[in-house]
């Protein structure tokens, strides 16, 4: 500790923790610093560029409050969001995928009762949702909790909106609600479109440096919780987006994407008689049974 | 990029770079999406880990201000600020060894004569620092840009007390001066005592957690330009000091470590007649030539 270069200051911060204090902490902490020591031996990094980096950093902050949450903008960029949920939801082939949270979920979103309007007033064309939720063996499984989110054909989301005072607070095109005896959910909300992540904060800028867009296909977020099943946390994508190749966020799995029928105005899924063209889209989610813990 | 699962989600991170991107970026990127996404599978990152990290990097960012900056305090203890310094400071042996900048440098310094009395009010036992400027060859490097800071007798820097309110704005033991004909400086100010570096946010915590105590052992800052010089930033530690085992911060080297002597009232340096025992220190500084840039 008297003698710190290059060599030695690895060790020297390994040494410096106590070996009585939490186990799991000292492994990720041990990881973390052997990995980010040779990250910066292996680039042979600059004062500047730790300047730049360390600068960076504080403007993420700066950015951050309780609707814009740049570290995760940060984290889902860099691929660290989708990596952290593939490794932590390895489930049964036949199983439906999961994929990143993403920053805009929201607690407290209103019920609905199925074959609701979700929409509450957000922009879009019309869209009426369904699917149904099964388990590995087929059973339906009934009284699920699901979550629902999206964005709206401006390609914001509500918090976006209310933060920048050019709209309400409501919430809008998102929502819960409850699966049926025969596992089966229907509502009625706006088209998925692609829309870009927010990028007037400093992962725009490095995104623009690195020449990627800030883009993500068009998709509708989905996060089921039924007791007995592993909690699916997912979206649906819209088939034939020009993004699903270049995914901002690297979200996409091929088995999450399926297709939004566009109709000529007439008589809805729930029956309403649309003057105006509409969409549908069907999608079934089979969940994975929950761990038993001995 | 339609199927990102665990494996195939880092060659789709640095395959969506662009060719034609800054090189050296693309080089920093590449080895910091390979690091961290190995640090991610090595040690299994849980999703509440994660959502930790998320939550400290956040805290992090708001703590930070114009005073405070929590990501220089965490690149200095995870020992990154040190291996930065020492891969890019590289020198030849007996050249005056460098060490970590810290966050307490401030701009706007006032400059003083060699003898003047720094501390401008900062509470200590008074300390008369002296010292020559050399290059290796042993000249004397007259005319050197001297700059030093310290703590006072409380451990803080005078940028932390004016962000508490319970001091001035004024700087106090830190100022500019230039090396004589000889290469000559000297100065008064106040006895370096060890500090603890802020631990009241999420560095703090974190320490607390790795069982790591937040002090640094006594030392003076300097940082010295001088034409046809490399600039050093270094300390002078304490010798004695009981954190120089166990720096928060991994900046200690052996060379850099003096005595600081002790005397009884009398006659000081500069002439001062003290009634009170005084300290002085002196070390030399051994520059490192320049690089020719060819
Ligand atoms: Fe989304
Ligand atoms: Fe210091």
């Amino acid at each position: 500790m008297r003698n710190i270069n290059e060599d030695t200051i690895t060790q020297a911060v390994l040494a410096s923790m106590d070996d009585r204090c939490d186990s799991r902490l000292r492994t990720i902490i041990t990881s973390l610093v052997q990995h980010l020591h040779s990250f910066v031996r292996d680039i042979k990094l600059t004062e500047a560029e730790w300047l730049k980096a360390i600068q960076f950093l504080t403007e993420a902050g700066h950015i951050t409050d309780d609707k814009r949450q740049e570290f995760i903008l940060l984290s889902d960029t860099l691929g660290l969001s989708m990596l952290v949920m593939a490794l932590n939801h390895k489930k049964p082939t036949h199983c439906t995928e999961a994929t990143v949270f993403g920053p805009f979920y929201v607690e407290g979103a209103p019920e609905y009762e199925n074959g609701a309007d979700i929409a509450n007033g957000a922009r879009g064309e019309p869209c009426f949702v369904s699917g149904q939720i099964r388990g590995l063996d087929g059973t339906p499984v009934s009284g699920a909790r699901i979550d629902v989110w999206q964005s709206d054909e401006d390609g914001f989301y509500d918090v976006q909106r209310s933060s920048d005072g050019s709209g309400s607070a409501a919430h809008q095109a998102r929502g819960r609600l409850y699966s049926g005896i025969d596992g089966k959910f229907q509502f009625r909300s706006i088209l998925a479109e692609a829309y870009p992540i927010p990028h007037d904060g400093p992962v725009g800028r490095m995104l623009e440096a690195l020449g990627r867009h800030p883009w993500r296909p068009a998709h509708l977020h989905f996060m089921i919780v039924a007791p007995g099943y592993e909690t699916l946390i997912t979206h649906v994508f819209r088939d034939g987006d020009k993004y699903l190749d270049s995914d901002a966020v690297f979200g996409v799995r091929s088995t999450l994407i399926t297709d939004w029928v566009e109709h000529d105005p007439g008589v809805a899924p729930d029956g309403t008689k649309m003057k105006k063209p509409f969409y549908t889209v069907n999608y079934d989610f089979v969940l994975n049974p929950a761990e038993v813990h001995a």
